[in-house]
C-alpha cells in the first residue's frame, strides 16, 4: 500500500457542554472526509475533546462502519468525549501549545476541526495562528454548537433548535396538563430551563403560546431584572383569568443586587448548602405570597440531551456545518467558523456561510429587547419570526424494543508516538 | 325528532392526576357510545370530574366533531378537567350521594363511566352500590388509569407505560451526555421521578439500561430504605468503573426512620421552608461525600404529560378500555373494572378484561421484591420481562409549526335542571 505523504490528516474535536445533535456535525465532518478521500488522509478525533491532542490520545474515526457514522446522525450527546478545557493564552501557557505542535506534526495533522461555543471559538482562533506564532502550517475551521445561541453572526447555532423545541413542546404538554388539574389542585406550574445569560431557550418556551391565555403565560428572562411585586402580580392576574398559570423561568435570572434567583443560601437542616434550582425558589415564592398550590421542574440536562424529539432543522444543520467545515479546509481556508446565514423567515431559506473567527471569538449573542415584550414577560412576534423555523421537522431516531437506538462507537486509539504530556489542570 | 325514552344516557369523567393518553380512554368512551346510538342515549362529561356531576355541570359530548374525538387519543392532559376529590361514606356525606342521583335522575343517566385511579375505584364501587342504597338504577364501570401502576389485577393501568417511556429514554439520552462530559466535567447525574408509594415508574428507568455498565447504574427505590453508606459506594465504584454514574432516584424514597429523603427541612436565608425535591438532596450528597460534580433533574409532570414519546402499547390499552367500558355496560355490568389481562410476555399479548369493583377499591400494587435486584439497586430480570412490553411502540402526535397539535374540545354546558349544590369542600 503506498500512502500519499501529500496529503495531510485532519483532526476533530468536541467541545464543551454536549448537544442532541453536536454527533450530527461530527457525522458531517467523517462523511465529507470519507468523500475526499484523494485529498485528506486520517480523520482523528480526540479523546474528550482537546485533551487528546495535548494527551496524543487520538482515535482513528476510519476504524468506525459506515452504519455507526451514520447512526452518530441520530445520536444525542459527544461520541468522542467533550471536555471542558480553554486553553490559555499562548504567553501564559506556551507549552501548550507547543505540544499541539509536536502531536500535529507526529500525527500529519493539517486540518483542526473544533467544534464548540464561544471558547472553544476562542481556542480555535489561538490554534489558527500557530502557523504564525510558531511555524506550523495548519488550517483551523471553527463548528458552532451551544444550545445557548448565544454565538456571533451565525443565524443560529446547532443544538439550540433542539432544545427549543423540547422546551416549547414539554411546557404545552404540562400546561394543558395543569388546566384539567387546576379546579382543585395544582394551579401553578413552573419549568426551570437553562441559559446562565442569555434568555434564548426561555424564549423557545414561549413559541408553546400560539393564541393568548396559552401556556406558557410568563417568561423570565436573564435578561429582565426579577421584580417579584409585578411576576406575582401577574401570576395572580392569570390564574384569575385562564384558571392556571404555567411559567418558564431561566436558570440565569437574577434580581435587582445582580444576584441569581436561584442562589437563595439554602441550607438543609444539618445547615448544609443546597444548590437548587430556580423553579422551587419561584414555586415557593408563589405559594407563600399568593397560596397557589404549586408543581416544579427542572430539565437540565434532560433538555440538551433530548434527541427523541431533536428539530429537524436544528439537525440538518448541525451536519451541514460538519460538512462545509470540511469543504472550506479543502479551499483553502483557515481561521473561520462555519455559520448558518438566513435568507429568508418565510419560507425558511438558510445556507452555509463563513466568518473570520476574530469576529467571533468572545462576542457573545443576547436576546435583543425587542424580542421580549414591553412588560418583560413573553416573546414578540418578531421573536417569534425569528425562532419559529429553528423547531421546524421531526427527525425520530430508530427505535427497538420500546427505546432510542443511540450508536456507541469503538473509539480505536491511535498508536502514541510521543512522550507523555501532563495536563496543567 | 322522537326521543326514545328508554334509552339510558351515560356519564364519564376523568379523576385524579391526569396522564399522557387518559383521553385516549374518553376517546374510546365516546366512539364505542357513537357506535352504539340505537342503546345509549346522549354521553355527558363531568366537567372537572365528579365535581361537575355534583354541581351538576355537564358538557355535551354530543357536540364535539369526529376529528376532535379522534384528536382526543393523542392529546394528553384530562380533555373535561380532572379533580382531587374523593366521595366520603355514604353515612359520612349522604347528601352527596343523593345529589348525584337527583343529578342522574334528572339527566336520564344510567351509565356511569370513571376514569381514573385507587381513590377514584372506590368513588366507582361507592357509586355502584347506589342502587342498593338509594334505590337508584345505575351501572357504574371503572376505568383505570394511573401513572403509579398501583391498581391491583389488571396488567398494567394505562398511564404508567408512557411515564416509563419517557423516564427510559430520558435517562438513558442523560446517560450518554453525562457520559461524554466526565473527563473533565459532571461526573453524577440524578433524575427524580414520580411514585411516593410504590416504585414502578423508577424501575422502569432500569430498561434503558440493557448492558452491564449503561444508564443509568442505580435506581433508588421507595420499597428500598435509603442506606447512605452503601449508596455512596456504589457511587464511587461506579465512576471509578465506569467514568460516570446516573441515577434514578423515585420521589418516595424513605430514610432507615421512615421520612421522605425529600423532607429535609430545607430552609431559604430567609428561614422560608423550601419544599425541594430528593434529586437535589441526592446530588448535594454525593457532592459533599465524594466530591463528584453533578447535575441533577426533577421531571414532574413532564413524564406524565409527555404525550410526545407516549407508547403505543399504552395508547392502544387506553383506547381499549375505554371503549371496553361501554361494551360492558352495554352487557349488563355493574360494578367493575376494565382490566388488561396479560396473555404472554414474548411476544406480549393481551385482551381486556373486568374484575370486581370490591376486589380493586383501596388495595394498591407494590413491586415485588423479585422485581429488585437482591443488592436494591437495580431492577431483576424479571422486572424486565414485565415492564419491557409496556413501552413498545411509538405513536407520535401529528404537527404543526413544529409542535404537536394537541385538541381542546368545545366542551358545551349542558342546560342546568336543578338547583345549585353547594360543594362541602
Amino acid at each position: 500500500m503506498v500512502i500519499n505523504h501529500l496529503k495531510k490528516n485532519a483532526f476533530y474535536a468536541q467541545s464543551g457542554g454536549v448537544t442532541a445533535v453536536i454527533n450530527a456535525s461530527a457525522a458531517g465532518v467523517i462523511d465529507a472526509c470519507r468523500r475526499n478521500r484523494s485529498r485528506i488522509g486520517r480523520l482523528y478525533a480526540g479523546r474528550d475533546g482537546i485533551i487528546g491532542a495535548l494527551t496524543e490520545d487520538l482515535i482513528d474515526t476510519g476504524k468506525e462502519t459506515a452504519a455507526a457514522v451514520k447512526a452518530l446522525r441520530h445520536t444525542p450527546s459527544g461520541a468522542f468525549g467533550s471536555c471542558r478545557y480553554k486553553l490559555k493564552g499562548l504567553d501564559e501557557n506556551r507549552a501548550e501549545y507547543e505540544r499541539l505542535v509536536e502531536v500535529f506534526r507526529a500525527h500529519g495533522i493539517g486540518y483542526f476541526f473544533y467544534n464548540g461555543g464561544g471558547d472553544s471559538a476562542d481556542t480555535c482562533l489561538k490554534v489558527s495562528q500557530l502557523s504564525e506564532s510558531l511555524g506550523y502550517p495548519i488550517q483551523a475551521i471553527h463548528i458552532p454548537k451551544t444550545v445557548d445561541n448565544d454565538l456571533p453572526v451565525t443565524d443560529t447555532c446547532p443544538g439550540f433548535g433542539s432544545v427549543a423545541k423540547y422546551v416549547a413542546v414539554s411546557i404545552r404538554e404540562a400546561g394543558f396538563d395543569v388546566a384539567s388539574m387546576a379546579k382543585t389542585s395544582t394551579k401553578v406550574f413552573v419549568l426551570e430551563v437553562m441559559g446562565r445569560h442569555a434568555g434564548w431557550i426561555a424564549a423557545a418556551g414561549g413559541l408553546a403560546a400560539e393564541a393568548d391565555g396559552e401556556a406558557p403565560q410568563i417568561i423570565l428572562f436573564p435578561e429582565i431584572v426579577f421584580d417579584e411585586k409585578k411576576f406575582l402580580a401577574r401570576v395572580d392576574r392569570t390564574v384569575k383569568k385562564h384558571g392556571y398559570c404555567a411559567i418558564v423561568v431561566s436558570e440565569g435570572v437574577r434580581d435587582a443586587d445582580g444576584r441569581f434567583l436561584a442562589d437563595q443560601g439554602t441550607r438543609d437542616a444539618f445547615g448544609h448548602a443546597q444548590l437548587g434550582g430556580v423553579a422551587p425558589v419561584i414555586a415557593g415564592l408563589v405559594k407563600r405570597e399568593l397560596g397557589y398550590k404549586y408543581h416544579w421542574a427542572v430539565a437540565d440536562y434532560l433538555q440538551r440531551a433530548a434527541r427523541h424529539i431533536a428539530s429537524k432543522t436544528d439537525v440538518e444543520q448541525a451536519f451541514a456545518v460538519g460538512k462545509a467545515a470540511v469543504d472550506f479546509a479543502l479551499k483553502g481556508m483557515n481561521s473561520v467558523m462555519v455559520t448558518i446565514d438566513r435568507k429568508s423567515d418565510k419560507p425558511y431559506r438558510w445556507k452555509v456561510g463563513h466568518v473570520p473567527l476574530a469576529k467571533v471569538a468572545n462576542h457573545e449573542k443576547f436576546m435583543p429587547r425587542n424580542y421580549i415584550t414591553r412588560d418583560g414577560f413573553h416573546i414578540t412576534d418578531a421573536c417569534r419570526t425569528y425562532l419559529q423555523p429553528l423547531i421546524q421537522g421531526e427527525d425520530y431516531p430508530p427505535y427497538r424494543n420500546g427505546l432510542p437506538q443511540y450508536v456507541r462507537l469503538k473509539n480505536v486509539a491511535v498508536a502514541k508516538k510521543l512522550p507523555a504530556f501532563a495536563l496543567k489542570r
